[in-house]
């Protein structure tokens, strides 16, 4: 690929789409950003990026078929060698399979790769983030759901394809229900789909909070990380509740992964991690520190480094040849 | 190495002192068993160690001396540089630092590698075991306590020399206490050790159990594997309750390592692993199934592959020229 040849990433997540255009080195010449689809279905979703890529497109002063091509972080079961996408449970009506590359080319004329979301901003921040520092660690993003990027030996390790699932971590055995269906799961704690749900049944039962009075204020139909974050800063006690019951539930669930890999850094991200910033970074680390074995040698814990354009960055690097992105291989096709 | 020349391996476990001495092929050639000691200190662990390799060494028709070398597998924290053993405390009276090699060394008159207890035991089942068909895997040692050894891309992964710490997963919050002191974890409800304490205690409350009565019968002074399955067979109550519980809570914990890591395989070994044999591996499987997040392709489960002999074939793997431990040799100091 030629310098100065420019790039598309899409960071497709359960509440909002982030798209950029980058240059050969990274750099972010145009973005846009818009919710997700909350109904219809996969076509719903796919005319939404369409839509996004090419507004970040025309942002850079670029055609989106004149990009040297364009990757997409995404949420569910992703074949990256046929750009297929299956059971994406936060997004609407995706429960299928949906062969996004191919679809996503078709509209706007460039080559278009698929990436497990998670993965590709983990990717982003060993190669350009907050990750470069160390060799093996653990990226946590909290947002909808939890979910994690293993770092061992300097390369992204996917197992048999899934690995990273921390948000199904058992922290409370026969514990609350799970978006997953499954019991006791971190993210029935943590994630802001469960919180969500949660708040919705206590507050149906008669718990006070202006949770919802604020998401309204805020034009929103979901509790979005800001609506959190004002809720939290209006003392809103079902809201403190909530969010400190995830904090708890974040630090055993991160301390037992630690303890398992001892791996040199935790890194955290996604909507709620990003929104948060490092005081509740704090708040987890030391939520954490009870639950750690090896107890006087934490592992670092960080903010991610590129904040909420890690998962945008790191679909852009899915676009790049296979050798540039060589460090974690693995997330390419 | 030439050919034919004899090695010799300890597994130096809570309950038990293991030694054997094996050819060049690793056919075990003497054996001896012992009691760990449980009172004292480090010098009265030493010499049972030097008494069993002494015995099996004289069962293979050779002096210790003219050993090529012994390896012992250690609980504890292990320098595997300086051989030192610090903190082993399923061990009588070591807390400190004591240097297990050199100690070793001067009373056998051949040169002792030291390895950590859980990690040679899975360097064995790799190179010799049930784990040869995997390039990735968690061996689960069921015993006084549960360790795990972690093997990523076929090769043994310590980070940074104490990954494998399943046994303090926290699978449940505020829960029970550990005997590491911490709250929840999930050896405080399946190792050998928290079981036999709270056995004890429920007891001296008032519950019937026929566990210290078989205790008794089988002339020991603790709840040995052995004390464990013979108070199944008698249908005993309280051993059916905590076993059950230790089923499931290995259950939630390994699933938990599985969502983390989509490894290809789990394996099953430990004192109480090896004795209660394959019908448990498969209820361990039937507990994981509630808790897997890629719930229609599970990872393999097998009992491990060497028994109760894994321990101490790895530890005499240890005594082997480097190479050719090579497809760990992160297990060699």
């Amino acid at each position: 690929m030629p310098d100065g040849e420019l790039r598309g990433g899409i960071d497709l997540g359960g509440t909002k789409i982030e798209a950029i255009v980058v240059d050969s080195g990274n750099t972010v010449l145009g973005s846009a950003r818009m919710p997700t689809p909350t109904t219809g279905g996969p076509g719903d979703v796919l005319a939404a990026l369409a839509e996004a890529i090419h507004k970040a497109a025309t942002g850079a002063g670029v055609e989106t078929s004149k990009l040297a091509g364009v990757g997409v972080g995404s949420p569910g079961d992703i074949d990256q060698k046929t750009g297929t996408v299956s059971a994406a449970r936060n997004l609407p009506g995706w429960d299928g399979t949906f062969p996004l590359a191919a679809k996503l080319e078709a509209l706007i004329g460039t080559p278009v790769a698929v990436g497990n979301d998670v993965k590709v901003a983990t990717n982003a921040e060993i190669v350009l983030g907050a990750g470069k520092p160390y060799s093996s660690l653990i990226g946590v993003f909290w947002g909808t759901g939890v979910g994690a990027g293993i770092v061992i030996d300097g390369k992204l390790w996917v197992g048999r394809g899934e690995a990273g699932e921390i948000g199904h971590t058992v922290i409370r055995q026969n514990g609350r229900r799970c978006t997953c269906g499954r019991r006791g799961c971190l993210e029935a704690y943590a994630g802001r789909g469960a919180m969500e749900a949660r708040a919705r049944k206590l507050e149906h039962k008669g718990a006070e909070t202006k949770l919802f009075e604020i998401m309204r204020e805020h034009d929103r139909d979901r509790l979005t990380s800001a609506v959190w974050e004002a809720a939290l800063k209006a003392d809103d006690a079902l809201a403190h509740k909530l969010i400190d019951r995830a904090v708890s539930a974040l630090g055993a669930g991160i301390a037992s992964a630690v303890n398992l890999l001892d791996v040199e850094a935790v890194l955290i991200g996604g909507g709620l991690g990003v929104r948060f910033g490092d005081a509740y970074v704090e708040r987890i680390a030391k939520a954490m520190e009870p639950h750690l074995f090896v107890a006087d040698r934490p592992p670092q814990i960080h903010l991610v480094g590129l904040g909420d354009l890690g998962g945008a960055l790191g679909a852009a690097l899915l676009a790049v040849a296979p050798d540039a992105a060589a460090p974690v291989g693995v997330v390419h096709g």
